[in-house]
């Protein structure tokens, strides 16, 4: 199969293509950027590029990063994006929006130029929708979908194909579920959420009990090294408390959440959660959050509001971590974690400690040696040399 | 859309629902939990709840832990279940079951309670069932199953939507797959197994060899910090073997067993693995385990019965691990470890070492000033001052 | 459910099943391995066997490891597959063939056997084909895959059941993708590809911001340990462009890929890819590279070619790696890495670094006795004892 576009080299931007070829003039673009517009405003505009990457005088080059003001000196882009700190250093003469935060002008770009998937309005006539069923206005219900008896569908939801909505579950308006997502029984899906590819929503959760005292019980009550009991057998905990998920919450592909016991599992309004991400049963997650990719975060756990987790970390079950706090990148959570608080690690402890231990553990070899060489001194001194 | 239920309160909590309204006296349920009844044995309970979060006199309020007893105190509750060690403790008058164990009553309790979603007996008319498949009694095939040639379902087995059964794979009677799980041919799934969404059973191997030797073989085999081959081509070696899963397994979402090279991948009797846990090609794992989520099994490693393996913990490829041991969570197992050890840390070690380490570490600081000042001492002996 | 093979004991090897009961002379395998044949050449091989696990004459023992050898001493094995360096260690008289690279060795003779799933030429009647797809020669298209408008699907591909290919992907020729993945519109995934169970690709990347200076970017511009800014709202950042992946990839079950943003994600020929790897967007992968099974891959990370990441490693955002570059196991790249470094622990350190701080914690606690008792002398010295 030949490419469209050479993969070959290795540090090669190739930019995203324009299937409907929407286009804008770099006014429309300036104003909805709240930019700063220099330069001939109607030109007009169909494709985003890395300045590396210009291809004709139709693209509008990104150069938000003083690193990328470079690229612009060949001449082949027309128009560019620069950010306002930078406008000082950019020789640039081209058309130019001049904008404060980069990364929001960004997210303004990409949602002008985002395409959504196409989905038509109404029932694919290979969906299967169980009795019952209450659906909104404008639904959209695509190819191999299987709706439960009694779920209920909001207004101009769009669910795409070889998505699972178990029984009773309700998915809000303006939701988007895309391909392959399964949802259980009874979930709660808020408005405008967006959830990811072959993502699954409401499995039961892991909790066994053993009919007597446990390994782990026995080492959680002692500190031996070695297991004192064993377990005969593994008796299964139901989940009888559906997932709620607030509105405007986005999760990405792969990802679980599972049941509550008797306390649903919940997700408040506003939370991001990435890919293949764990979320335990009976856990709570409050407004805002942003769980990065590959979090576990295990039962009962309750996470305040805007709190940010980042990627492959970990939380123990039963932790409480506190409004705003931050959460390292690969930490392990093992206690609480007070509101604001900034920790790493594993065991996670606030930054400076984390920062201290990970520097200090690289200086162990220089720290030995002084040891050594002390116990040397000391060895002279006692025999009075 | 309005959520039957608040969500913006981040402590609260928010119980099941009961849609089926299965109801059981208070007497029935003190007999399920060999409880102590003591109280109005006649009382009718339709709903478990959370001690906070009592609505009606049919609650049943679960307080089988000492810091939920104040809880009762606000009298909304007419019944309760409290742990034979609180009970000196408790003050509540209302009627109630003692219990001894408290997680074992609890499996008990949501055994009674549990909603298994409905899927009718028969076959669905959008399933695709090939040829030559057997089907055992009251096979419950959903919508947009499909089964490949040559496979055999078990009596009363239960096939959500959109699973997909392999050719001449055989699920065991009274098993229950749940929607969007994929089975490979040839896999073997034992009697009332539980497989959650998404779940993928019997993919390849991740099995690769370089011509010549490769830059892995090359650092294996010397200690120098940079690479001394490089890997020209990679050559698949295919996975023969299908997996076999015994009875009464259960498996969480989105998690992967891989098939074996030649001699198969396995799991035995009773073993319960939870969400997005990876288990590579010949990986035998035993009875009655506990693997937990988001743990990693690289190839042909063997683990006895009764093992336990914490959390996002990651096990390298070839290691034994004896009956009954306990890997704590987040921990890398590297070499092998022997029966009824705790171990724990990267490389895991015995649980005290584990724990000392830890600890050690966290002690730089004052260790690496403790040597300092001792330094300063000596120079102090040293100069005869 | 009665198995076909017993699963009780722990060590047993349980060989693969040859359903369609290919069969090979010795004298054809030992041409296709490159091998030396030494006996009987005639001898009509039925399947591949662990040296433990002899079934009949016509098994093949794959005895291609010294610790291998003495299982063979019970002459159930008619004929042997024996590593070139421990043919003078072989007291094996049987037929046999001797090959020089064991691992290569492996992929040939798994090669011989393998048996692809069946798949009727053809596009079933419950596959969804949507306007303006286009098909190669001799596609199929299994049941209930959903194939989007304008899609390319090239020749002799392979689509296994409830796939879905979104609108204006392309799938070179060749290629072969199992059940239930799940891949993204415009998604471009080359010739020869192999993608497993529930895996998606092209799936939005995880990019939010705030309004105004969110808690991570106060955190990272100063080094205090508390947040000193709220994440007000979380605006999203689209993902224009789509996924790319090369000829020759293997990608394994429950793995996603990201989208770029303004510039594709890409995955470079020949590479492969384990289970449940993460893969985020903008992130380039070049040619051959090998990535492990829950490995995690941040936003914008540059990796070279022939590049090998050992699992359950997690890998910063925008970090390069250079080409044939090794991360060890479990390690958290969280800067640059060389051309043909290799890395290890978190965060990764070149190998020796890493094996000196994994040793040096590991010695902690006689270092601080040394310590303490040097304080004592100390005190002795300065008392002038």
């Amino acid at each position: 199969m030949t490419f469209p576009f050479p993969i070959v080299t290795f540090s090669q931007h190739v930019s995203f293509v324009n299937p409907m070829a929407k286009t804008f003039t770099l006014q429309e673009i300036a104003t909805a950027l709240e930019g700063r517009l220099m330069g001939d405003g109607a030109l007009r505009i169909t494709r985003l590029a890395h300045p590396s990457d210009i291809q004709n005088s139709e693209d509008l080059a990104l150069a938000m990063d003083a690193k990328l003001l470079p690229l612009l000196k060949d001449g082949k882009a027309k128009a560019a994006v620069i950010a306002l700190r930078d406008e000082k250093d950019s020789a640039f003469v081209g058309a130019r929006i001049i904008v404060e935060r980069p990364r929001l002008a960004l997210a303004r770009l990409t949602a002008l130029f985002a395409e959504p998937v196409t989905l038509k309005t109404g029932i694919h006539p290979t969906a299967v929708i169980e009795d019952g069923v209450s659906l909104g206005k404008n639904p959209a219900i695509g190819a191999q979908v299987y709706i439960g008896a009694g779920a209920i569908i909001g207004d101009n939801a769009v669910i795409h194909p070889q998505c699972y909505i178990g029984e009773n579950a309700r998915i809000g308006n303006d939701a988007l579920i895309n391909a392959g997502v399964k949802i259980g029984a009874g979930t709660l899906v808020g408005d405008r959420a967006i959830i990811h590819f072959n993502t699954s929503i409401g499995a039961d959760g892991f909790s066994f009990v053993t009919p007597q005292t446990g390994s782990v019980e026995a080492a959680k009550a002692g500190n031996g090294g070695a297991v004192t009991a064993s377990n005969t057998a593994l008796i299964r905990i139901a989940s009888l408390a559906p997932v709620i998920l607030g509105d405007d919450i986005e999760i990405g592909a792969n990802s679980c959440i599972d049941r509550g016991t008797i306390a649903s599992t919940r997700v408040g309004n506003g939370t991001k959660i990435d890919n293949q991400v764990q979320i335990g049963h009976n856990v709570t997650i409050g407004e805002n959050c942003m769980i990065c990719g590959r979090v576990g975060i295990a039962g009962s756990v309750l996470i305040g509001n805007r709190v940010v987790v980042g990627g492959a970390s970990g939380i123990a079950d039963h932790v409480t971590i506190g409004d705003d706090a931050i959460v390292m990148v690969m930490s392990g959570v093992a206690g609480n974690i007070a509101a604001k608080m900034i920790v790493g690690g594993t065991p996670a402890t606030p930054r400076e400690k984390a920062m201290e231990t990970m520097f200090n553990v690289g200086r162990l070899k220089q720290f030995f040696k002084k040891i050594d060489e002390l116990a040397d001194k000391v060895k002279k001194l006692e025999k009075g040399e």
